[in-house]
Formats: structure tokens, sequence, C-alpha cells
């Protein structure tokens, strides 16, 4: 298979949600243009993404919901039911333990830590809330493939050797520094400032 | 100024960010293979994507940090601060009225809304939860720009609709939906199931 550009890699979560939903409402069968009227993408741009990975489609008919909401899954590798973990449990660690879109991709988030004892112990999510000081070993025991960090910045470099240690497999990252970990590893930077001040930039062109 | 590609967008809060770090360090000048280094970014990127709207560097010293932040400030359209509201202070409303990097980026958290009656009323960052049936008053008297939208899925178009009526410039958008609003509004979706089934896939093509 040929190397996907990243704007395709990015869409194909898009394109999974709604093959999901157009499943749910019984749709054995979907056109590009009525996925591309569900998403706002245009259908040649819907063409093209999938084209760029197999023959999904049937010329005058459409795609097959479930065989193309199957490949999709398993070209993002989430046939994979990756462990996940969060390590900082404050408002946005507890607000993507609740993200219940994950679970719906097949992710498992199967540990919470945080080092403050006023939060070891809760529950959030059915998940109990751990020390970080036991993380290294956690991720052995519990198989964890991915860290998630929400700590904040002036730890999250600490947090990120340790995950590296403990030989997680990819690092998805919400402090607001770029952090230095080994080339092998996959580290996803989720900034969130990169969102609003494109809106600013776009809106400020406008008037 | 022509236009500039979303890749260069997407990078200018990060040069920003590492300039206003560089600037409290006491730095007045700052190499691109510096601000490469602490970016992780090519020095040929970073000047490929600050040549495309200027002349900031000299050639051989650098640029100059104090200069080049104002630009890069006023080319994302920061310096007419903003101010914003936030709709559905759950978990991650919560943790985006608490999150700093907006603040220091010259965004003004003005209003939060919900509609629970446990939550109206509430404070977080010295801003009021009001009540959600306030929005469209509130948007006109408070002169909101920006409305970040953290609500479920199921409300999400609703709000949007309130919004775009009560004419606000811009929409942030948190909600598993795509939605519909007028081409003359704009939205950014901002989709954290993205960077979780990106970091899948590259992870799964690893071993």
């Amino acid at each position: 298979m040929k190397d996907i550009s990243k704007a395709t890699i990015d869409r194909l979560p898009l394109y999974l949600r709604t093959l999901r939903m157009a499943q749910d409402e019984g749709l054995d069968v979907i056109s590009s243009e009525e996925l591309g009227r569900r998403l706002e993408i245009t259908p040649e741009q819907i063409r093209k993404d999938l084209a760029s990975f197999g023959q999904f489609g049937k010329k005058g008919v459409g795609y097959y919901v479930n065989e193309l909401k199957k490949s999709i899954s398993s070209i993002l590798g989430l046939d994979n039911h990756w462990n996940m973990a969060i390590v900082g449990i404050g408002h946005l660690g507890s607000a993507l333990a609740n993200h219940h879109s994950f679970i719906s991709l097949g992710f498992n988030l199967v540990a919470l830590f945080d080092h403050d004892p006023a939060i070891v112990g809760k529950t959030i999510n059915h998940v109990k809330v751990e020390d970080v000081a036991d993380l290294e070993k956690r991720v052995k025991e519990l198989n964890i493939h991915i860290g998630i960090i929400t700590v904040p910045g002036q730890f999250a470099q600490d947090v990120a050797d340790r995950l590296v240690k403990a030989k997680i497999r990819g690092i998805w990252n919400f402090a607001p520094i770029r952090m230095k970990v080994p080339d092998t590893m996959h580290i996803v930077n989720e900034d969130l400032s990169i969102g609003l001040s494109g809106l600013s930039y776009h809106i400020s062109r406008k008037f």
C-alpha cells in the first residue's frame, strides 16, 4: 500500500463516523454525493481519498457501508483495540476520560494516573485513578499502548521520558510543549491554540 | 498579502509561543536554527514560512524576537483581542475555560453558558456561568466574537443556529458533528478523534 497523505488520513475518522451513523440508520449502500453532503466535503475529494487505498465503490451504486467501514478501521489500525492511559486527571484529562467517541472507535481506556492524593482513588468512566508513581509498572502489567499526556507543561517531559522507558508505542500530547522523544517514538501533539488561532486569522480577514 | 497555506498558518502559533518563551529568557535575536531546534521543525521550513509574508530576518544575525512576535500576532489577527464565550460547561468546557494559553495569545474569555441549574452560577477562572437561555442577548451585550461549542452532539446544531442568529463572527466546535452554518460563517471543527486515529495509523504500521 502506498503512503497516504496526512490530509487524507485526517479525513478517514470523519468517513468512519459518518458510515457508522449511516449503518445505524439502516443504509447498506451510500453514494459519494451523500457522504459529501453529510460531511461538507466534495464528492470528488471523497472518491479520490477512497481510491487511494483500494476499490470500494460500485459505479452507479455507491459504497457498501459495512465493507468500507471495516476497511477504513483496518487502515487506521483501529482493529488493534489499543489500550490507552491518561496521565494527569485535571479538567482536560477528565474530559478525555469521558469522551465516548474514542471508545466507539475501538480504543480501550484502561488506566488513569495522577499525583494528587485528592484525585488518586476516584473513579471516572469506570476506571480508577492510580498513583503516577506506579506508571512504568502499570504500563507493563496492563499492556498499555498509548499514553495520553494531560499534565501541566513543566511535568510533561518527565512523563514522556517515563512512558518511553516503559516502552509505550505512542504518545498523544496535550501539554503545550514540544517534547524530546526518540525518533522511533510516535507522538501526536494536540495543540488547541492552533484551531483558535486559525479561526482568528480567518475572521480578522473577513471584515 | 498573498494567501498563506493552512499548514503555515497552523505553525504560526507554535512560532509565537516559542518567541514569547525566548523573549522571557531575555533573547533579542533568534536564528532559524535555534527556532528549529526548539520546535523540531527544519530551519529551511521556518525560513520558508516566515518569508511568505515579509522580511523579518537579517542574514547572519537571525530574527528580531519582538518584531517577529508582533508581526505574527498581527497576521493571526490576535491583536483584535477577541471576546470568547463557551457554551456547555462540562469537563471539556471547564478545561477550556481554564486553558491559560488562550489568554496569553490575547483572547478574552468573557462568558460561560450552560442549561444545568447545578452549573449555572458557578465561577470558573473568574467568569460566572450564565443560563444558556440568555445566549443571544449576552452575545450582543458583551460583544462576543467567538463562540466555543462544547455541548453534546445532539444540542450542537441548535447552539450554532442561535450563535449565527446573534451574529457571532466565528465558531470553534468541539461537538462531534458537522454543522450546517451559512457560507459566510467561519467555523473550525476541533475533532479530537482525528489526532488519536492518526496515532493509531502510525503505530499500527510500526511493528
